[in-house]
């Protein structure tokens, strides 16, 4: 992956981290929920040759708070045995425990990864910031390693829990490098273009390609999404119209991207691009999600494949 | 324990469960927030001789999601090797993912608990009944022991999940026995007394030792409560008056009761629990909280021990 610039940090303190399209690639299962290592690793190949600069594994798209410890470390194994590159990765590591997070992130690191994405801690709610702070700070020290790239996951739709600018501010002094970037699912424009403002030196990665052009444009890196899984070749094309400085060009690409988006997002999201998979390449260990996320009804599914320009994805 | 009644199903199907006064208990934690076996042990023999029918452990305020699965079940077993009787204990083994709510609870089964309290899956948000149903569903199914006796742990302020009465009518229906009662924690005394009415042979316990009189007056079963690692002496007072149908004084103990938790819960509560836990036993193990949570700081900590009537507590 020429595209996934190598992570070092130059005189000035800037790290070079992922940068432009990552996928928060999907978790295939099969009939017993345990995840399809080999379809697993097949569909990271295919996200890469399809354009993707990295992967985003084990986030929320990828089921991986429904999945245990040792489920999350069998399946990145299995990528890494299947040639999938390690520097290619961008592994969730987030959990409620800072056990968990801790022996998580340390095994990416270990494996080579390109960093670790960790979610707040995200049961207790009205912690404060010094409780998320300490949180974060014990995960840095523990793992005690240099090379740690941490990426702060904010999906306060999710967890409940709000990463505000004053604690990542706090957190990049306190670990200048070791706290490297975010993934912002927050959907507000507005914050994405602060962050890339007031953080120089840190990686700010949108979670919906609808914003990747913009947040190229205010100084981001990229996008980390779900619908990448589907949209990565126009993602890309956007990606790369903006790098060469074709600005009418990545606009127009980026309109269309979005439109492609907009018609996926009517739907419940894991479940649709499941049923997308699905009819996509015509496994049925697409088809499977963990509870507490459900198959699209049948009548969901049918309105779906009907609305999107399947002939587009993939 | 001679007042855990034996979890039996009589003919009219029935199930008789823990009852009366449990503590949710704190997890006392060493410098390294590793939790500290010997005075966890302890403390659930002091509750035990307090007063409490039961021990739910690992539950929100034993911060349990704040530990891994090896090491929840590391306490469990150091708890039983220490005396701890099993039938007195009602763990917490909920956790997003399903399998590892499925080992910890077939963990708890194998040792002989009361039952198993768990939570919903709490990453993912508006999944809807039919996800939830599903979870549940596959836990007891994948246990597939009649021995199962499984309460539902509704705390929406945490989890951001609703169990509402449709889902736990179709539960109750679907595995009837197995889905054997809940712990309700959302503060709400209507919904409880509608539990109460609407499922019989459901086990309702009110999250809170206020609302203790209230349930036993309207047919469930007692209280899991916080508060009451350090009221524990008072709750049984009150569940001893209604039990031997000294209506009058029940009222006038659940008032002092409800005076004592009303004096701890101005502060954050399992912080606050530590820092009187700290004071009442001279013992440090207590005054460690893993991140998210802190400790009190010192004003609030000093405002406490100066506020709540602390001869009474323990």
């Amino acid at each position: 992956m020429m595209d996934v610039r190598d992570k070092i940090m130059d005189r000035e303190g800037t790290i070079s981290g992922p940068r432009g399209v990552l996928a928060a690639v999907l978790t295939p299962m099969d009939g017993d929920l345990a995840p399809n290592h080999a379809a697993f690793s097949a569909h990271c190949h295919r996200l890469l040759e399809a354009g993707c600069h990295g992967l985003s594994v084990f986030g929320t798209t990828g089921e991986a708070n429904s999945l245990s410890v040792s489920e999350r470390l069998a399946a990145l194994e299995a990528l890494l045995e299947n040639g999938v590159p390690a520097r290619t990765l961008l592994p969730g590591t987030g959990s409620c425990a800072l056990t968990d997070t801790v022996r998580l992130s340390r095994a990416a690191l270990e494996a080579g990864t390109a960093g670790v994405l960790v979610l707040p801690p995200f049961y207790y709610k009205g912690v404060g910031d010094d409780g998320l702070f300490r949180f974060f700070a014990e995960v840095v020290e523990r793992i005690g390693d240099d090379r740690l790239r941490l990426y702060l996951y904010h999906i306060p739709h999710m967890t409940g829990v709000e990463l505000g600018l004053p604690l990542i501010s706090r957190l990049i002094d306190a670990y200048p490098g070791a706290i490297a970037g975010t993934k912002d699912s927050s959907g507000d424009r507005e914050r994405i273009k602060t962050l890339c403002r007031e953080f120089p030196h840190f990686s700010v990665l949108a979670g919906t390609e609808t914003l990747l052009l913009e947040t190229l444009r205010s100084g981001g890196e990229g996008c980390i999404s779900a619908t990448v899984n589907v949209t990565s070749r126009h993602a890309r094309q956007v990606y790369d119209a903006h790098a060469s400085g074709r600005d009418d060009e990545a606009q127009a690409l980026q309109e269309h991207l979005s439109a492609l988006r907009v018609s996926i997002e009517a739907y419940p999201m894991i479940p649709a691009l499941k049923a997308l998979m699905t009819d996509l390449t015509g496994e049925n260990t697409w088809r499977n999600l963990r509870p507490p996320l459900s198959e699209l009804d049948e009548e969901q599914a049918q309105h779906l494949l009907a609305n999107v320009p399947l002939a587009e994805l993939l």
